[in-house]
């Protein structure tokens, strides 16, 4: 069976429609000129172009109702590239970063890259139990170790959708102060909800110190703007950018996107999150009309994905391989898996697709599932 | 006594009015409405955009007379990006890497912090002193050793515009053969020259895997683009992108470059050039008119430095205490040396300032010169 059209339900990738070409097209005329050559023969340096950082302040404020100094915000190529400088600042071969049981591919694939010994927490509905966390942490303790950070994605949590509750969270930065480790607060879907929006960040809460926030705008814009950024105070962040030999992010696309944004957040924020919303129902009620009796899946609140359990007996390797076939492309659960366990869950990515891709992908999906 | 303004010769920055605004708003409006959402909601992944990709390839055919395959190139973040990945790519603490004697400060840093053991060749105006290069790569296999790699800037090489003779080009790949290690041949400046152009690539000339060339739109274009690339052929560059955890070049930026460069790469290198060299002239005038006595600097044909030498009993320290009351930013020849030698040498950069400015500049600097 060869496919003849393929289903991309893979990546943490926006609606390509949302994606605000107009707005960028007046952005980048009006910014270009503002800014004007004398901003672009500049190297950006460590912390990046100052107007996308006054953006990211500007959407801590309204989003978290705290006050961030733009110099304790630097811009990343992507939170991707802070979380390879956090590593490369806190972690040596052998050295231990707790994160959620099931993360972040990417997070993952650079904790492994350089040496970590890598400690999963359990997951449910609100998030990384702390509890466990609790338990662990003393365990680390208890044989002379203390970990380098805790790694968490809080809202919208990569793949499972869960939402850190406000008493864990508060109970994580109380664990974090016991054992004396760092938070890396990772809100890279901080931006998306679908009904009620998310809980304070720990950033805002928490001790000054205990915390490393990210974001990124290429969740509600686009990852190929690779524009993220870190917030965190002045010690943390000159260890984190101690690491940096890039030169800096683009100013070019850090001004076009910082004038955009300035005036379109909010609006486009609002707009996309309508489209991803609905993108999120039609997988839902595909889903629920292929595939009731065979998969689980919880309603996402927020974020880009469907973390969708399969029956345990499941030959995961097979049902690759047909999905495969049928040009259904998700993502499997064993990827995010601290230790690669074989969990029988595939993480679906609603935002991309079309309706009628959805619908389709998720009617052959069920075909693959039946059929294994 | 105060400063009232600055005169700023420091860092590799290019003529600030050259900066295509215009162009660059053209290419603004037109690649991101020929290449929509879908383009700019992937990744760009670790190779980057193959416009750009294209764009450099074709740069390197005109210049150098050799096909390269975009597949065997990456866009990074300014050519910074790939010195820092091939660093960690190739050196562990400890190991031996050749270079200039005097070579530049972001290579430098870059090498220090990887824990290298730095050898620096001597440098005269055919660049490199490839019979010390000899002996000294001797040495260190007689030690048993042998250097991660060799790197070097052969034309306008930075801090001291020296041009890496033809037969120099020949004799450095010969060595690099018979003592089985890496070229990194970075050609920063490659596109800015004033009287004849540069000599082939040691890319175009050397056995495929025995170099990794480096370019750059920064020197061209702008630094604040925060775009470059490394071309290697596939088993070099999986070992230098192996190293790479920030998703990719911004897409956003290179298509916008790549869309000007299509149809201007020539004319505004052309364009630019001819600028830069009149700074140049401006520079070379100020300094033959105010310090023929006391400083000695060869004229450089192409780049964008002066590399100039003050009398060896010259008090640095006060010198460059004086340079900043006077309001003269520029850089002290010891930052370029690589066991930091505080060479009587100062280097300025010629392309940022205006030709007033470098009057004016040049004219204090010939004060404290005579004062100190």
């Amino acid at each position: 069976m060869t496919a003849h059209r393929e289903y991309n339900f893979t990546g943490g990738m926006p609606d390509p429609a949302s994606f605000p070409i107009e707005g960028l097209v007046k952005s980048a005329v009006r910014a270009l000129r503002r800014v004007g050559g004398d901003g672009f023969v500049r190297y950006p340096g460590d912390h990046g172009d100052l107007n996308l950082r006054e953006v990211a302040a500007v959407r801590f404020l309204r989003s978290h109702g705290a006050s961030v100094s733009p110099s304790d915000i630097a811009i990343t190529n992507g939170s991707m590239q802070a979380i390879d400088l956090i590593c490369r600042a806190y972690v040596r071969p052998g050295d231990i970063v707790v994160t959620e049981e099931l993360a972040y591919v990417g997070t993952l694939g650079a904790l492994r890259h350089y040496g970590t010994n890598m400690v999963g927490i359990p997951v449910d509905k609100d998030g990384m139990d702390v509890e466990v966390l609790e338990r662990r942490l003393a365990e680390i303790r208890d044989n002379g170790g203390r970990p380098a950070f805790i790694y968490t994605i809080p809202v919208n949590q990569n793949p499972t959708g869960a939402q850190l509750s406000v008493e864990r969270k508060a109970r994580l930065i109380e664990l974090a102060e016991e054992f004396e480790t760092l938070i890396v607060e990772d809100e890279c879907y901080g931006d998306i909800f679908f009904e009620a929006t998310g809980s304070l960040a720990m950033y805002a809460t928490a001790t000054p110190g205990r915390v490393a926030y990210l974001g990124t705008f290429s969740k509600t814009i686009g990852p190929g703007m690779r524009l993220g950024y870190v917030i965190a105070p002045q010690a943390t962040m000159l260890r984190i950018l101690a690491q940096r030999y890039d030169g800096g992010t683009s100013t070019f696309a850090s001004v076009i996107l910082a004038d955009y944004l300035r005036d379109n957040m909010w609006e486009h924020i609002a707009e996309t999150n309508d489209v991803v919303r609905r993108k999120r129902d039609v997988l839902l009620e595909s889903l629920r009309a292929e595939l009731s009796d065979l998969a689980r899946c919880r309603r996402p609140t927020g974020g880009l994905f469907a973390w969708i359990g399969l029956p345990a007996s499941i030959n995961m390797d097979r049902l690759m391989a047909s999905f495969s076939a049928c040009g259904v492309m998700c993502t499997r659960g064993r990827d995010f898996h601290v230790d690669s366990k074989d969990v029988s869950y595939v993480r679906f990515s609603y935002a991309y697709p079309t309706h009628d891709d959805i619908r389709e992908g998720v009617r052959l999906f069920g075909d693959c599932v039946r059929a294994a």
